[in-house]
């Protein structure tokens, strides 16, 4: 097989052929600013207008409740530290998973030096949430929880609805943030019936453009700006909007929610072809993924196995993969959570992440597992 | 004549065609995210690299003095809050103009709020500093001044080598930022024989995309992040890289750069040429802009005029204008830029900033003077 495959999907997508196109529409014809008044700024204003219609319709949310940011990780700042700064009347404590993202955790790292005190939940073997600890430590002084709806690592998918109720039980005013940026475009959210009080989005994730997100805020809630300027998107995010980025992201959007189910089965019969390519030819391996979680994910330890070595031998045979997120895969630390998950460290040593997408075909399957049946005898460590 | 005349192009810009295409390549074959560790991950870095040291070149700064952002805006509000953050032994008084950004205006009204003092300068009657009070303002707890270089609503530009040779004969070690979003790729900046500790960048004034901008920071200066995450641009702004908006940044600061002078001498010539069909053929109008200042940016008031309305008449034409700058623009109170330069409130009423690029020509002129020649006469109000 000459072409690449690329397993990587959650560290990025590939943009939609439709989303490109779109954007060099923007680019060549609707460039105007959508500040300006007259009609050059009107119709930009109306591709964001579109665009955040898609995202609100996805959600089932309002769309005055979708504001733009420029990624994922912006719309995670801003949900939690705008929320935070805006009701301070509510407390200084917060609570969150171990397992959380970089951009989620380093947040909260910030804020603990600023005053805030934050608990990190444990999780099971499974990677999902102690529910009882959360119990416990919520109390007066509790102002949010932060769940991450799908791991980046792993795919497991936290019981929301179980920690909503839990968190009416003890203090109904507590507001609920959920990093769905690996959930959005994969399973079903609906803000309004769920109680979810704060969602950040990324478009990259569900082959949108990069430089683009989005975060949703309960209008019952209030969240403060973390970048000052200009007032765009309703005093929440200034600057001038990035009018082709948001575009194909609504683009983006729309194509991925009309194939949702469709795509979920495609991508689960892909994960479930490549368990059963494991199961029968290769040994000595773990799945880290939960059987539950979201199928696009699947994080596999190889034993007596260097990830980034795989990685490199996959690499040679145009595969490529990732030792975790790639978003902290330059640091040399072990993951954080998988370590939470309490796996042994030699199985962490060898963890690989294969993410999938709707662009990945079932084809490109039995060729993996050949690569891995190639691969792995010569590169396992002969321990003594 | 039934092509649009775009005389907004302080607003925004339209892209070069080489950086849309530029950027459709990206999206279809260097998809990958920057921290992924496979050759994907490799080929999407080294377009943010080659993007990095492009700019750098352009100011003659180093390439590690170069970080990436989602635009001006956040730009600027980096630049601020992250040097004052990481600095602040340095005092708490800050001084700026009267006459800048809302972007860098609301994040002084932000630290107001938070501890700081801030002077804020004025200027004379063509927009220019008033060195004696910046001198007198200074003192021991001064951390910063912030200085908006290019002036987007007139053009005026400020004399920095002043500025910082009064700021090193009071305390040498106050940082200087120069918000250069209007001047980047339109006057020569030297960050390194100037003195300039931080400047902000935008991509989309210079025929770029937008949502992307840059910050150059000194290496001898220490600027803590305003957004926290997986620690991208090399701690200092967290989430996936924006690859293909760094790369058509880079790309469009190529080309900009490689014609910077041919540009400014075009401009200019358009900009004379604008002024001598209004002494030819026009009544009732003062120019804004000094003499001296930015040829890009043209902003006249027409006596006896609503602004907004001559706009709209001049849109009839196909004719693009702004009131005063885009962000500010769906705000109905006074320009604050006009009012510092003590401007008539009657004339403040009917400004108009055309702005131009090198995407205009010569041509267009006349038609606009024609335009305006039909309009006045029937928009003048007559006051008793």
């Amino acid at each position: 097989m000459n072409m690449d495959i690329y397993l990587d999907n959650s560290a990025t997508t590939k943009p939609y052929p439709e989303v490109v196109e779109y954007m060099t529409q923007i680019n060549e014809y609707t460039y105007g600013n959508p500040s300006s008044l007259h009609k050059m700024g009107i119709e930009a204003e109306k591709v964001v207008k579109n665009a955040r219609d898609i995202i609100a319709t996805s959600l089932n949310a309002d769309k005055d409740e979708i504001y733009f940011t420029s990624g994922g990780t912006e719309s995670n700042n801003l949900a939690i530290r705008g929320f935070l700064n805006a009701n301070k009347r509510l407390g200084n404590h917060v609570v969150t998973l171990k397992t959380e993202h970089p951009s989620v955790l380093e947040v909260y790292k910030h804020l603990s030096e600023n005053g805030y005190t934050v608990d990190f939940i444990d999780v099971d073997r499974e990677g999902i949430i102690n529910l009882e600890q959360l119990r416990e430590v919520l109390c007066e002084r509790t102002a949010l929880i932060s769940i991450l709806l799908v791991n980046n690592e792993t795919g497991v998918i936290q019981p929301i609805d179980d920690i909503i109720k839990i968190k009416n039980e003890t203090k109904k005013d507590i507001a609920v943030h959920v990093d769905g940026i690996q959930a959005f475009g994969k399973i079903k959210i609906d803000v309004k019936n769920s109680g979810i009080d704060l969602l950040s989005m990324s478009s990259h994730k569900i082959h949108g453009p990069k430089g683009v997100g989005a975060v949703y805020v309960n209008k019952k809630r209030k969240v403060n700006p973390i970048i000052f300027g200009g007032g765009q998107e309703s005093m929440l995010r200034s600057g001038t909007e990035n009018v082709p980025g948001i575009g194909g992201f609504g683009l983006a959007a729309k194509i991925t929610f009309s194939r949702l189910e469709e795509n979920y089965c495609k991508v689960r019969e892909i994960r479930e072809l490549f368990l059963s390519g494991l199961k029968s030819g290769i040994e000595g391996y773990r799945v880290n993924s939960p059987g539950e979680g979201s199928p696009y994910i699947l994080n596999v330890s190889f034993q007596n196995v260097k990830s980034e070595v795989l990685l490199h031998f996959l690499e040679q045979e145009n595969i490529f993969v990732s030792t975790g997120s790639a978003c902290s895969s330059r640091k040399k630390s072990y993951s954080h959570v998988l370590t939470s998950m309490k796996i042994p460290e030699c199985d962490i040593e060898g963890a690989i992440r294969f993410s999938f997408s709707s662009f990945n075909s079932k084809d490109e399957i039995p060729y993996v597992i050949e690569a891995l049946k190639k691969i792995l005898p010569k590169i396992r460590i002969k321990r003594r």
